[in-house]
């Protein structure tokens, strides 16, 4: 079917030019998604209700290049029918589009919770427990976008294995929060207010740790997931 | 390449046989996420802990179960290199069974917060809400469920239009279980507690909604993942 080497050439460049452009466009979502979450914090920290409308507004740009990138993995998959570690880099873009998207929505939940924070108007809270969690959180998001950047396999699974330790944050910041809502009854509303956000930030550790294992998929062909930490490590240990 | 008819015959036969392999899987993993909740919404209403322990024991068949069919997926994306609505098909496995395995582990949630909250021995409660978001919930994801098995795109429609009133559903719910906590601070933890597995049916509706989405690409090849129900509506009338 192709006539010469010089078509196949062509071909193969087109494909690749393809591949890299699906490169560029998960990492340009993983940026999006990252200054969602830190404008979020900010408008939070800093009862900033601008920016936590800039982070609503900009939601629609999220959910848009997560169609775009979609519609590009299914076209490389029904055009150059990828094999080997074009099909699993396919394959890995197309799971951590969607948790990238989900990081989306949950920034948009904590600019959400802060603008009903501002709005209420409540002077005592400095969000101790939200600004630590939220600083190891978004520590956990950039080490998975840099491990992707890198297709890194090693820090990859550093972020896969951290997050227990994110963890022990979360349920500490948890029953901080839950401790003060029973001796401050009146200001229930307001501390759920901030433990709708720590939820958030939560979960968005999850979908980190989640691009953790695509990456590692994505790298080494081994599936990690459900796996405990001792038995990726043995799992990983075997040659591949 | 293909010696005669019959053998192209064959191996279109293996790969229909892939094919109905994927979907009886695909089917199976809603059948055992769906028991899953079922089974984790008795536990909390009877305030039975074996049932609850039965559940967060079965999430490793829920994990095992996502992980053979992403297996089967890529295996026939690598393999039979699909086309057309068959490729569609495959992707939106690959969709369905990332957020049914999350419909699982919510199901779990609901079990832990059970167990939680039967062995807090509180009488007082009869979870009122937690019974009608959990029916809600329920029919819900079944009918998304429903919509895949018969590839029923108008079925999926209605899954995806539906959630506004599940919605409504669980804000009522929310403000319920938020007054409570200010009437009676005492009771908090437990409160909480049911907070918690409301904000877990939150999230499956939310999962059904999008295997709804799922649904529709597959019947139709129509992307509604971001739209106002309106243009979910215009999107679909036009032809396809």
């Amino acid at each position: 079917m192709f006539g010469s080497d010089q078509h196949r050439q062509h071909i193969s460049g087109q494909f690749n030019h393809e591949l890299e452009t699906l490169k560029h466009d998960i990492l340009a979502m993983g940026g999006l998604v990252e200054a969602q979450l830190n404008t979020a914090l900010e408008s939070l920290i800093e009862r900033n209700s601008e920016k936590a409308i800039r982070v609503t507004k900009r939601d629609s740009e999220v959910n848009n290049l997560e169609l775009k990138i979609d519609q590009e993995c299914a076209r490389i998959l029904a055009r150059r029918q990828p094999a080997a570690s074009d099909l699993r880099l396919v394959l890995a873009i197309i799971k951590i589009n969607m948790d990238l998207e989900r990081v989306g929505d949950e920034a948009a939940k904590i600019a959400r919770q802060a603008k009903v924070i501002i709005e209420s108007n409540v002077s005592g809270t400095q969000f101790a427990q939200l600004r630590r969690m939220g600083r190891k959180i978004a520590e956990t998001l950039r080490a998975a976008l840099d491990a992707l950047a890198r297709h890194d396999a090693d820090a990859a699974l550093m972020v896969v294995r951290g997050d227990s330790s994110v963890d022990q944050e979360y349920a500490h910041s948890m029953q901080t929060l839950v401790a003060d809502m029973k001796s401050e009854p009146h200001n229930i509303s307001t501390i759920l207010n901030e433990i709708w956000a720590l939820k958030a930030l939560e979960r968005i550790g999850d979908h980190a740790s989640n691009i953790g294992e695509h990456v590692i998929y994505l790298v080494r062909g081994q599936d990690v997931r459900h796996l405990a930490p001792e038995a990726v490590d043995d799992r990983l240990a075997k040659p591949y």
